[in-house]
């Protein structure tokens, strides 16, 4: 078995000069460990040091790199100076040695894997920084990192990952094989999905933007509800999910939100989904499954955008959508009706000029007639 | 006087199976003991065993719903599995169980209470985990939660919550009745009126975004001002408002402004204003009284929002607002001129046929004027 | 040397009422003394009593402010009641005390300093409750606050500053004099370099959003890269930038990011950019040096900024901009084209009463062509 320098990883950090910041030279390793380590063929020379991974763009002399597509040929000669390359297949056009895997994005992962000096990585159990209230229930497969806080009635489940400096609060229930970064905050009774990923300082459940304004006042609405997430979905960094006035806002098994999205009290998403960066979805609006929203899209209140509908960067949604209707614009239309709008706006200075010219013609036109008409209908009658 | 099951928390906890995740269920209680808890009256079956509250669109058989619209009637009949209900006043439409109450928003919200299995509550004191500064005064009755960070000349006053994982920076005032939820920062400074709510991760008094460019490089401008919050404010989870320069970037009393909103250092807030997700005002610009902006509006720098202007989502404001405007638009303009130019631009494709034809039209005129004058005029001759 | 009152904070702060919130009081202090702080020259009573100091919009009387403009003499003399004013040279004008100093700017900064009660500083060392792991290297001038975590194979440089809260995954290396604010977190492997700034509640090295879905679900693509920020960068406070998928997400030199700003996986950002609040940069895209984005700008995947661009606030970049193109709009074009069009729309309403009257003429002249040309043709006949 291949063993990395360094692997036992307190021994070695005490050798990393402290005021050196960069990254680390490794003594490398050989092609053909590698292609043991990816079960793969060396082409060339087996017995090349490699001393690290890297995409063609970035990859330098010692360094190996993929291939996948072939028409990076020409890019991997010419332009980058790697030393050797995973790919696919031989080709006699490579004159390069490397290794030919089955999987090369797999492949590649393993070796990144094993040239990076460090890797965060959990190990069952509570940190003994953690606060965990001795009326919450944390699987003994679960890992609850430094400074994490656990709330009463909370549990959480097999395998799951909570980083440090989570907050969980009264009664939430996490799910298998969750994973929680630093800083994200699940407020009272939120409920976590198997396999969902929650991003550094998400926050799930915080108050619904909803006030009674009658008496000159903003007071607050009722803030009962929670935030339920069904398995497999993921929150970006910084992203918002409100909890419900007094049931659940709802975020359907597989959908993906990216970072710093909001999405308001009640909303219910369907299964699937992916919402891009920084779009955000106001109180009680409901999706279908395998919607697609692009970055920054605005959605109205009470609104419900159908199953299979895309909608581009930037669109401001104020009525439904239907399913499967691509959407652009401001306020939102089908893409057709929308690209037409453009073009036709770009044709506006022509258009202008085409009806200062028609003005012209008109006026001559009837210049003409006046003086044609008179002396006609003078002669005619 | 009604008592809960399991409300012994910490009893209770221990015999939940910490492997399933998942809604609790409980022995349930009679509609007769509900209407004691909200002082309404029954109708129907006082002995009716219920054993959760949920909202119409989501409410199963055993569960006590709310009707606060009287056109919600068929939709409840109908749709709804619900064992009971929650009215202002009976019907005979009704063919339900349920309780007569004076307000059901009040009673529903006890109800709802009552059936969860958990709430975020506060204890007077400062957690054995919170970090407090010798050189900072909490009162007797504030709640200092688990790993929060208190520094020196904090000022905090009665019945405050600080939640676990606040950071708050040297010097900051925090008044009475405050509630302050995880992972939000107040940097140094920072003055927080009285019944703020001040959400997760949200930060107050980062470093203005301004430079002196003039080397080429970026340096950054002074950076000594602070955050001020009137009373009764609320900012949202990942709300960001930078601190003046010299001076206080300014909230006034009651305004509300939701999730991950940013206010640009300088900036005077007027009071009871809302401001809805992701709206970003530039450095230096101010509000009056009761300014609404709807979601993902901008305003540039050293702009003026009179008092009582409704800013449409979106919207892009480059110049001052009079008082009371409704404006929309990117570049902001009065809603009727605005509304005038998106129907116009609906009508260009439309627009643009017509200038066609009249241009065949003309081409048409002018030949025929052409044809005629020549043989007129020559015969006229 | 002048002395503080209360200079020793831990004393002076038992003082304090603790249910007294708003600002604190002070004895004050003379001109005199003053000048002397600021290496500046009385004119007017040396003697005078300084209590604060105020920017002229707030100063009230008591307080010493600062006039940086020769045009602010009115505004100082009939609005302001500040006692004194620190200014760059003498003026008959200024019926008021001060100050004359070199540098307006940095006097007042010392002066602000020395009236503010408190200040968040730095102690080199570690905070008993900062969680440091045993193969992590922390330079001994360096500052790690309260709680902080810091995982295997972090290398922090000299005089850094980590503040309380903040989240250091295995492998970072943070270069010298960085400044770190409570709750920013940095996933494994993330490289700061020297003097860089990052603000509270930032994330750097979130997983991209990038995603597999031929299989009907999306599966997460790899997410093996990080992210490297090089020296004098600055990143706002709730901004988000996502690691490379195999290699490195990059900021370049001096470059200075906002608040809330989302900068996606392998984006690659030049020397010196400026980068305003909420704008969203998909992932793949780069941008040259000096480029200039203003607010809430969209910046589609995989297109390039020229070196100098400048995008006005609000615009939508779904292709490359040339070197130096001042772009607005959705989509982005140059300013010029853009600006002439919103000329154009704000010019339809008009436009369409002159088609309107075009029309009515033409069909006038159609039927007086009509009317005419028959008889005409008879005649001639």
């Amino acid at each position: 078995m291949l063993v990395r320098e360094g692997e036992t990883s307190y021994i070695r950090a005490i050798y990393i000069d402290p005021t050196r910041i960069g990254k680390d030279s490794f003594m490398g390793t050989t092609l053909a460990q590698l292609a043991e380590l990816v079960d793969g063929k060396v082409f060339g020379d087996p017995d090349r040091v490699i001393t690290g991974a890297n995409i063609i763009r970035d990859a330098v002399a010692g360094e190996i790199t993929l291939m996948d597509k072939p028409d990076q040929t020409a890019l991997l000669m010419e332009d980058c100076q790697a030393s050797a390359v995973l790919v696919r297949e031989e080709s006699e056009k490579l004159n390069i040695d490397g290794i030919v895997v089955a999987n090369v994005h797999e492949a590649f992962g393993k070796i990144i894997r094993f040239f990076q000096p460090w890797e965060q990585t959990a190990s069952a159990g509570i940190h003994r920084s953690a606060i965990v209230s001795l009326a919450a229930v944390v699987d003994p497969t679960a890992t609850i990192g430094a400074g994490a806080v656990i709330c009463d009635g909370v549990a959480i489940g097999k395998n799951a990952v909570i980083h440090s400096g989570v907050h969980i609060q009264a009664g939430c229930r996490i799910g298998e094989e969750v994973v929680i970064f630093p800083g994200a905050v699940l407020y009272d009774r939120t409920e976590v999905g198997d396999r969902c990923i929650i991003h550094a300082n998400a926050v799930l459940g915080a108050f619904g933007f909803g006030y009674d304004s009658s008496s000159g006042k903003h007071i607050l609405s009722a803030q009962l509800g929670n935030v339920v997430l069904e398995s497999d979905v993921e929150i970006g960094a910084g992203a918002m999910v409100d909890r419900g006035t007094y049931g659940s806002t709802l975020i359907g098994e597989g959908t993906k939100i990216d970072n710093t999205v909001q999405i308001g009290h009640n909303c219910r998403l369907g299964k699937h989904n992916l919402i891009c960066s920084q779009v955000g979805i106001a109180g009680s609006s409901t999706t279908g499954d395998y919607v697609v929203m692009a970055g920054q899209v605005g959605v109205r209140d009470h609104v419900h955008i159908g199953t299979g509908a895309m909608i581009g960067a930037k669109a401001g949604i104020g009525s439904d959508i239907p399913n499967g209707q691509q959407t652009l614009g401001v306020p939102g239309g089908p893409a057709k009706v929308i690209l037409g709008e453009h073009m036709a706006i770009k044709k506006l200075p022509e258009m202008r000029k085409t009806i200062k010219s028609l003005v012209k013609r008109i006026e001559q036109l009837e210049k003409e007639a006046a003086a044609i008409t008179e002396p006609v209908i003078r002669k005619a009658s």
